[in-house]
């Protein structure tokens, strides 16, 4: 009577609620499945093994995540700390048409957010997103889940901005803000951790910001 | 006889060298792979079937591409107009140490000289790249293909610029362009080329430009 397909994440992702036993349960499956991910590739082994490994029963599994494939990318709504969303969906500054003139900085607050909760963690998930793309299940996955994420996310902000989600600048700002993180961290990695990944990443984004500021057209040639 | 395999692209990358004839057939090669391909899945036709579509013989498809794989996504020399990476290298001014105040102008130029060659060419390729993200085979060469050529690129420009191609500066400038660079071709579709594509190009890194231009963090909360 297990419940085996369903591929879409359509799990309980009310995660807030998870009892602290619980989260460390989950996280447990999905450390694991990545572990087996890197020593077998994805398709090396079961959800038996995983099971094994956790101690904990094919029932209990399925109570956490539908699929092997869910189990190994674990649940997003563990990336931000709780109330991020909600801290920055307030900051908006009242009377403003448009794009706030905050934008910039609140989504930059956001990103230190969640680069603060656990540094190896974020640290580890990137190495195993970097290894995901030499398995051709995973790689598929995420190329089909990335935009869908990304799209959801842009909403969230259109919706706070009051502008259409396909307005060009918000997509420019989650790619840049989205690839300076993933420099940030190959810097901390680099640096073995020297810096914190909030210093690596507020570096990065000056140095953006600093080349962006560049003329866009040669004046004079 | 046939020698099938060699899946890396080591093949007559002289390109600029072909005759305009050879130059037809080359891409008439890469046309009809991609048309299949749409049609029957990456894997749903054979080197034979694009030959007799393009009416030459197996040995003349060797004699462009090394294998199915390389044929359908072409040749990249193809992609600038002759002498636009000569421009752009001699185009830094002199005297200067370090980046060029001039790099996002020289590198934006090096965009809208590509985007004038052929402005149906380049939405029809976009329109492949969307479609080969569907095509496991297809995507994995990307993925393994995609950060090759960057480095290369980014390699170039460091050479230029007399910095470490690990400058992150570079990678984040190269991001930029492209993204933008896509999202100007999804505009120029969208808007039914009523605009050209530099123009749309040059609206989108503008609108990038002023809102990067705000403040990085909060001054005062």
């Amino acid at each position: 009577m297990n419940n085996s397909a369903t591929s879409e994440s359509e799990v309980p992702c009310g995660a807030p609620t998870l009892s602290d036993r619980m989260q460390k349960t989950k996280t447990a499956i999905t450390r694991h499945c990545r572990e087996l991910t890197a020593d077998l590739g994805f398709t090396g082994f079961t959800i038996e093994n995983v099971c094994e490994r956790v101690g904990i029963s094919r029932r209990t599994f399925f109570n956490y995540f539908p699929s092997k494939l869910d189990a190994v990318f674990g649940h997003e709504s563990d990336a931000l700390p709780e109330g991020s969303i909600e801290r920055f969906m307030a900051a908006r500054p009242e009377g403003i048409e448009g794009i706030s003139p905050t934008l910039l900085a609140d989504l930059v607050e956001l990103v230190l957010e969640r680069l603060s909760i656990d540094e190896n963690e974020i640290v580890s998930t990137h190495g195993f997103f970097t290894m995901a793309h030499r398995e051709p299940e995973l790689l598929q996955h995420m190329v089909q889940t990335g935009p869908k994420k990304e799209a959801k996310f842009r909403e969230l902000i259109a919706s706070r901005e009051g502008v259409d989600p396909q307005d060009p600048r918000l997509s420019s700002l989650m790619h840049i803000l989205k690839h300076t993180m993933l420099q940030a961290i190959d810097a901390y990695v680099a640096g073995s951790g020297k810096r914190s990944l909030s210093e690596e990443f507020l570096d990065l984004m000056s140095q953006v910001q600093s080349i962006m500021g560049q003329q866009l057209r040669r004046t004079n040639d």
